[in-house]
C-alpha cells in the first residue's frame, strides 16, 4: 500500500521505517522539498520504497495519510497537504496538542470540550480521521512487544467504520493484540486528555510504560 | 481512629461502610443534621461506630476527612464544613467535577489548568489534601480483589508527605496493592482529567474495569 506520512519528527521517522519494513510504500512529506530530515530518513531505511516530498506530495501519493506533525501545526500542515489530497482518504491522527509555553509538564491547547483529532475532522470533513498511537511512547509505537509481552492496550476512534478497520490492521501488523475502539472520533478527548497523567507518570515511573484495562468478564 | 465523611451518596455510603468494617468510627456529614440518606447509612451498619450529623459535625469528629460530595458543590459544602475543623487534617479529595448540562458524556467543570483537587487545596491551604479514589468506580474502591486479583493500580497525590503515607495505609487496608504516588497536588488534573477516557471505556466495555500500567523494569 502507499502511505504518506507528514512531518520528520521521530514519530514519523519511526511509524515510516516500520511501515517500509512491513513491505509499504512509503512518502514523507514536510514543509519543503528538499527538507533534510527526510532527505536522510530515506537514505536511513536504505530501501526504494521510501521516499520524500511536500506535505502535499505525501498525502497526494499515500492511500492512507498518517499526521505525526505535532497538533498545534497539525492543521496548518494539513492544508498545505490539501483537502483534495485528503478526501476520501483515511487519515490517522498520532498528534497530541502540547503547549510548553508555561514550561514542564506541558499543558493541553484544547481539552474538555475539543480535541486535535476533532479539530482534524471538521477542518476535513471529507477525509476519514481515525485517532491512535497518540497515547504510546515513540517506543512502543512499533514495537509493542518490547513491554509485558505486548499485554497493554491501544486505542482507535473515528467516524468511519472501515477505516477504523483498516488502521487495526496496521497497528496488528506493527504487532498490537488489544486493540480498544473508542466509537466516534469525539473520543479523541479522552485519549488526548490522558497525556496529562501518561507525562506525569513517565517523569515518575520511566518511559516505557503503557495501561493496560483490566475487565470483569 | 476516627473519620469524617462529607457526602452522603453511594461514594460516601460504601467508603462509610468499609471504614466502620474495618474498626474506625465514621461520622457521616450532610448539610442538615437529620439528613435520611445519613440516619439510614448508620442504621445499615448495625454499629455502634457509626453516626452521623452536619458537614462541620463530620469534619469537627475526623482525624480524617474525606470528601466525597461530588466535585461541583465540593468547595461549597467543605465551607459549610468550615476551615477550623478542617485545618492541619488530612483531607481526602474523591471527587471529580462533572458537568452534565451538556447529556452524556459529561464534561469536566475543570480542566488542563486547574483541577479539582487543586481547588481544594487553594481554598483550604492548612489542610493536607490527598487527591485519591477518583479514578475507581465504587464497586471496586473498597473492593479492588473483584477485578483482576487486585492487580490494577490506585493514584494519590498530594503536597504532604505524611499524609500521602495515612491515605496509602488506609487504601492497603481496603486491599489495594498497586498504589502509585504521582506527586503533588497538581497531579489531580491528571487523574480527573483521565475521567474523559475512563467513561467512555465504561460505556463501551462494562463498569467494573480499571486500568494497571505495564512497566518496564
Amino acid at each position: 500500500m502507499q502511505i504518506g506520512i507528514l512531518g520528520t519528527g521521530i514519530v514519523g521517522n519511526t511509524l515510516g521505517t516500520k511501515l517500509v519494513e512491513i513491505g509499504h510504500d512509503v512518502k514523507m512529506g514536510s514543509r519543503s522539498a528538499d527538507n533534510k530530515k527526510a532527505k536522510d530518513w530515506v537514505n536511513s531505511t536504505k530501501s526504494p520504497k521510501a521516499s520524500q516530498g511536500t506535505f502535499a506530495d505525501a498525502a497526494s501519493f499515500g492511500e492512507i495519510v498518517l499526521n505525526c506533525t505535532s497538533g498545534g501545526v497539525a492543521i496548518e500542515a494539513l492544508k498545505m497537504a490539501g483537502a483534495q489530497n485528503l478526501n476520501g482518504k483515511v487519515l490517522i491522527d498520532v498528534s497530541n496538542g502540547l503547549d510548553f509555553s508555561k514550561g514542564m509538564p506541558p499543558t493541553l491547547l484544547t481539552s474538555n470540550t475539543d480535541s486535535i483529532g476533532e479539530q482534524v475532522q471538521r477542518a476535513f470533513p471529507e477525509a476519514k480521521v481515525v485517532k491512535s498511537l497518540n497515547t504510546i511512547g515513540v517506543e512502543l509505537m512499533v514495537n509493542p512487544q518490547r513491554l509485558a509481552n505486548g499485554d497493554h492496550d491501544i486505542f482507535v476512534c473515528g467516524n468511519d467504520e472501515g477505516a477504523k478497520e483498516q488502521v487495526k490492521k496496521i497497528l496488528r501488523d506493527f504487532g498490537w493484540k488489544n486493540i480498544i475502539d473508542l466509537g466516534d472520533i469525539t473520543n479523541s478527548r479522552g485519549t488526548e486528555m490522558y497525556f496529562i497523567l501518561w507525562i506525569r507518570l513517565m517523569m515518575t515511573q520511566g518511559r516505557i510504560l503503557n495501561l493496560h484495562f483490566q475487565r470483569q468478564g
